[in-house]
C-alpha cells in the first residue's frame, strides 16, 4: 500500500500503538498523534489540518481511530472522520471491536478501507475474528503461505470458530434494540447508584454520558486524596468481582492504563455489561464499593 | 535473527517455499534448493557443503526441511540434518505437520531450533497449531499487538481451539502404537492390493516403501500411455472417495503437484489413511479404481 505515516490517537487501543511504534522502528513509516481532550474525544480540526499538509507534501496516510473506545466509551463521529479521510486522499481504518453487533453498522454506507472485529465481544468463541477490506484497497497479505482466504491470510482456517462466530453475530443482530435497551438501563442504574454512593466520583472519558457513549462500558476514579483510589480493582477482584483497570491485553501489567494517563485521569476502574448481567448484579457491586 | 539465506528443497512444502519467495522479493535474503533425487531425498552431501560454503562466506543461514513429506511420505534423517546445522551454526527449522502425533517425538532430544505443528493432523480441530521455538533462539514476533504468548504472537487466543488441540494430542499419544499398526497393516493392504490390481503402477517417492515413510501416504501413478493417467483423482471423486492430486492448500488450483514435478513423476494420486479407515475400504477404492 506504501503508507508512509500513521495519525491516530492517545488513546486508541495499545496494539495499534504497538504495530505504529514497530512500523516506526522498521523506518517504514512515522506516527503522529492527535491531541485528545480531557474528555478523550479525538481533534478532528487537528486531523483535518495534517490530512491537508500530508497532501501537500504528497505523504500517503492511514488515519486509524476506533469507533469505540474500549476502556471509557467514547463513541467516534465515524462518518465525518471517514469523510474527512476521503476528501484528503487517506486510507481509513476503524477498530470496531467494541461497536460490531452491538449497533448497526452498514459497510456499504460506510467511509471506511479496513476495519477489525473480534467474536468474543458478542458472545462468540474467543480467538476469531474478521476484518473487513475494502475491494481494491491495494492491501498486501500479511500471512504467507497456502492461498487460503484468497490469499489475504494463509493456513488452515478456524472452521470452529468461523461457524461459532457467525452465529453470535446472527444472534446479536437478531437481538441487537433488546439487548440495547437491556443494557442501556444496566448502565444508567450503574451510574445513578455509583454517584449516589460514591460521593465525588468521577466518569472517565465520555463513559458518563448515557447517550453518547459505549453502552457496555462505565469507567470510574474516585476523588483524588481518597485512601481507597487505585486499590478498587484490587478490593474488588477479591470479592469475586471480574472488574479491570485498563485492557485485557495489558492485565498483568503494573503499568496503568495510556488511556487514563492520556487524558489526565488517575487509576480508573472499568465495569463492563453484557446481556448477561442484571440490576440486582450491579446494585451487589456498588454495595461492595461502598464497603471497601 | 537476520538470516541471509534459507537453505530448503524443491519438494518442500509449498508454504515454506512461498514464504522463502516472498523473503527473497522483499530483498531480506535469498533461497537455495537442494538437488533431490527421483524417489525425492534431499542430497545431504549437497547441504553439507552449502552450509560449509556459508559459514567460511560468514552469511547467516535457516535451514527448513520437512521431516515427513505431505505427499511423498519420505522421511527425512532429522538427526543428522540437525547435527549438520549445528557444527556449521547454522538455524533449522522443521516442519513436522505430518509426524507429531504420529512418531514419538522428544524435543529436548532433538537438534532442533524451530519446528510448527497443525492440530488437525491427528484429530484436532482445524485452525490450531503449536510451534516449537527453543529457548533463547532470537526469534522476532511477528504479530504485535498485545503482549499475549509473552509478546510472541499478539492476539486473544483461540481458547476452544487450544484446548481440543492439547485433548487430541494427548490421546494421540496414548493410542499412538496401536493406531501406527492399524495404520501400517492399511498402508501394506493398500500397496498389495493396487500393485495385484493395476499393473504397472508406480509408488511415488518414497511412499511404497513401508519401512522408510509415513504410514498415512502412499502416492501411486499409473504408467505413462495409461488414458487415465491424470484422470483418476477425479474419477474417484465422483465415486465419492476423498483422495487428492496434492496437497490440500493448493486444492481447487489447476496447476499440478510441484513435489511431484520435482522428482519428475507425472500426475499422482494420494491416498491418506487415519486410525478411522478400515481395510474393507481400501478394498472399495481399489475396485473403484479398477474399474475406472
Amino acid at each position: 500500500m506504501g503508507v508512509r505515516r500513521i495519525l491516530t490517537s492517545p488513546v486508541e487501543h495499545h496494539a495499534v500503538l504497538h504495530v505504529a511504534e514497530e512500523l516506526a522502528a522498521q523506518g517504514l513509516c512515522n506516527t503522529r498523534l492527535a491531541p485528545v481532550d480531557s474528555r478523550g474525544d479525538v481533534n478532528l480540526h487537528w486531523l483535518e489540518q495534517e490530512l491537508q499538509a500530508a497532501q501537500a507534501e504528497g505523504v500517503s496516510v492511514l488515519v486509524s481511530l476506533m469507533h469505540g473506545n474500549n476502556e471509557i466509551g467514547n463513541l467516534l463521529p465515524i462518518e465525518e472522520v471517514g469523510a474527512l479521510c476521503k476528501k484528503y486522499g487517506a486510507w481509513f481504518h476503524s477498530d470496531m471491536v467494541q461497536t460490531l453487533a452491538h449497533f448497526p453498522v452498514d459497510f456499504s454506507q460506510l467511509p471506511l478501507d479496513f476495519s477489525a472485529c473480534s467474536a468474543h465481544k458478542f458472545h462468540g468463541p474467543k480467538g476469531i475474528g474478521f476484518a473487513y477490506v475494502k475491494a481494491n484497497s491495494g492491501l498486501h497479505p500479511f500471512i504467507h503461505g497456502g492461498s487460503q482466504e484468497r490469499g489475504h491470510r494463509s493456513g488452515t482456517e478456524n472452521v470452529i470458530g468461523i461457524v461459532g462466530m457467525a452465529k453470535a453475530f446472527k444472534l446479536a443482530h437478531e437481538r441487537m434494540e433488546a439487548d440495547h435497551q437491556h443494557m442501556r438501563a444496566l448502565k444508567a442504574h450503574a451510574i445513578e447508584r455509583l454517584t449516589t454512593a460514591l460521593p465525588g466520583v468521577a466518569f472517565n472519558g465520555a463513559s458518563g454520558d448515557l447517550d453518547n457513549s459505549l453502552y457496555t462500558v462505565v469507567n470510574i476514579s474516585l476523588p483524588e486524596g481518597d485512601p481507597n483510589r487505585g486499590m478498587l480493582t484490587f478490593a474488588l477482584d477479591i470479592k469475586g468481582f471480574c472488574v479491570s483497570g485498563g485492557s485485557a491485553c495489558s492485565s498483568g501489567s503494573s503499568k496503568g492504563s495510556h488511556v487514563l494517563e492520556a487524558i489526565g485521569s488517575g487509576d480508573g476502574l472499568r465495569l463492563s455489561f453484557s446481556r448477561y448481567n442484571t440490576s440486582d448484579e450491579v446494585d451487589a457491586l456498588v454495595d461492595a464499593l461502598k464497603t471497601v
